[in-house]
């Protein structure tokens, strides 16, 4: 059995929010004590009323749980879904006997509709009366937040810092809607470390960028990404993290965040290829993701790795509208071990070869090597098919 | 017959550069007397040899004429496409007893591969050969430098301004690898006016920012977008153009290019969906190009409309990521005639209705209103199917 963290407890139902009969939608993550939290929300102007309530209340010291609902956004709603959004609070409030303040909440799903209220409060009455510190209840939480995913996606990390053994666990969602700060995703990452609110931000701040932040299914900026990380200090001979720990305990984050994400490309909508495009030898790390998520983006890129086409000029040609300041002979290109272009000159390769290694391999690799500077990025993507036109052009209403 | 632009004569040949038998990919446009000559060009940093080669040469006061090939973009080949480029204007310039300087160059293609020089030189010989004042010539050249495209593009306008009766010929090619600044798009418009090179750069800059950088089927930006305007002034009773003569000239300009960026919109990869979006009330023209770019490059916008899914929440969404700033209230949304989304509330609407709107008709209006300011822009794009994903995935190699 999988070691969870110490004092959290889960339950995801159904509310009957989705129409597929049994389909658990409604999810409550809690913390018997107060925790730390950190939160990392989308950019898009354009954001739903769960994120407008939830980036105000975090960091906070004294949070008590999660509560998330998949299958409508509550976003574009207006006034009314800001108050549905803090009701959701009061009702988890009411169930734990602690301030809404407390509570944090998110959304997933179709946009504009406003939230089906009776429907919700009976689902979070249901959900409280389940919550269990089980890997059962764990499993029904991360399946209650999904949307198009066909799996749920968690990940643990177990970590021995001097005294203290810390757990964390990571649950997230994706599918589609994924782009760059962030995406359709909503992730959760738990841990009973001893962290101090700031440090939890900073540390999930720069988790985000080089995991959340590195993923693009077709680039569409969600309106309701979240990724929320709780630290409540329930660890056996659990004490402040500080130094080298601090720094440990946050590798450790970085890792499960990046887990998440690759995951979530890998389970994109319609995806039959994992893209995986290394940026290496650029003045930035945000440069290297630019350049990767330009190619990340790209319609002609992604069709091509679907087509197994090795036609490479649309990798570069991407990088050189990303808004990257270089020169072509700074630019080298690698698919999987060939060599395709060295420093802008093109180079002789076997066509047939480098066609099988895109029709044969699940999960491609690209890789850019520039001659500007020190800094790099790993982004993932997937290609772009039939099935990704076919999901997206019969989803919803 | 369509009266074209006095003194400017005509060739499209095929040099044997493509693959198909008796396919035109070599076009000649010669102006029988030193033009002024304006170009805009891609800003992708990987650029092509003749971009490289043909910005250095405009705006001037005296280019004879512009030689093209399609078939082959003769991008990322390094030093050798350069000389190549440089080749082809030589070569063009013995046939026509000018200096190389005076021609342009362009190209359209694969990427990545050198030029055939000996099928391009005999290509121009031939095609200088046949140079012809004809609109049967004229269509030569239309259709000898389209790529994937279905149809030529061509444009025609007359003008009287004073004594002066003015032609412009308009000449384009799209199909992908299509976003703003510019496109995989060559565009032509040549006129007998007389207008000194600043000015036509001016003219040209504007007409471009209004049109072909408002059209987008896939926002891959090209290495070899280039738009070029020559004005040779051989009409008749030609005068040098000044004042409200001069503005008429350049709405006549910016019509000709509109005309031909639509029609670029109109044929592009898989079309089944022509998407016309005004974007109004921003406080700049660039902020209501960016939010009406972002809405046609969502992927989940396009694959709505293919299928026929008003799922408005992806337009809003996007425009909520478009990097305008704006709150939801300042926002309205209607599809067609019905309004969708008023000042941030979504309002009720007939599901059905809309999706027949969709289905029944080839041209769809998006209208995005915003309360900021009075500045407003008319994009195209179309939508996303699995045909586009057919003829990207097979394309080349």
């Amino acid at each position: 059995m999988t070691p969870l963290p110490r004092g959290f407890v889960f339950a995801g139902v159904p509310s009957g929010l989705r129409s597929e009969p049994g389909r658990r939608d409604l999810a409550l993550i809690v913390s018997r004590v107060p925790a730390a939290a950190a939160g990392v929300f989308t950019l898009n102007r354009v954001c739903a009323a769960p994120v407008q309530v939830t980036r105000q209340r975090v960091p906070r010291a004294d949070a008590r749980g999660i509560v998330v609902c998949s299958g409508n956004a509550n976003a574009c709603t207006g006034k009314q879904g800001v108050e549905d959004a803090l009701r959701m609070a009061v009702l988890v409030a009411e169930e734990l006997g602690c301030d809404p303040e407390q509570i944090l909440v998110c959304s997933t799903g179709i946009i504009g509709r406003p939230l089906p209220m009776p429907t919700i409060e009976a689902g979070i009455r249901t959900a409280a009366k389940q919550l269990d510190d089980t890997e059962a209840a764990l499993i029904d939480v991360a399946h209650a937040i999904l949307t198009t995913d066909t799996r749920p996606k968690t990940c643990h990390r177990t970590l021995q810092l001097g005294a203290s053994q810390i757990r964390l666990t990571g649950i997230a969602k994706g599918a589609a809607m994924i782009g760059p700060n962030l995406a359709t995703m909503l992730g959760f990452v738990l841990t009973d470390a001893v962290v101090a609110p700031d440090h939890l931000q900073n540390i999930l701040r720069r988790a985000a960028d080089r995991s959340f932040n590195c993923i693009s299914v077709e680039g569409h900026m969600s309106t309701n990404d979240t990724v929320l990380l709780l630290a409540n200090g329930r660890a056996v001979g659990a004490e402040p993290l500080v130094g080298p720990d601090l720094d440990a305990f946050a590798a450790a984050v970085e890792e499960v965040c990046v887990h998440l994400a690759r995951e979530i490309a890998d389970d994109a909508e319609g995806i039959s290829h994992l893209i995986v495009i290394d940026v290496e030898g650029t003045r930035t790390e945000e440069e290297a993701r630019r350049v990767a998520k330009t190619i990340a983006e790209s319609a002609l890129v992604k069709t091509a790795v679907f087509g197994a086409d090795p036609n490479w000029g649309r990798i570069v040609s991407a990088a050189g509208y990303s808004g990257v300041d270089f020169r072509e002979e700074d630019l080298s290109l690698w698919l999987g071990d060939m060599l395709l272009y060295d420093r802008g000159m093109p180079q002789p390769f076997d066509a047939g070869a480098a066609s099988a290694y895109l029709r044969n391999n699940r999960e491609i690799q690209m890789k850019l090597v520039f001659t500007l500077g020190n800094a790099r990025c790993r982004f993932w993507t997937c290609d772009l098919g039939y099935e990704y036109i076919r999901l997206n052009a019969e989803y919803t209403t």
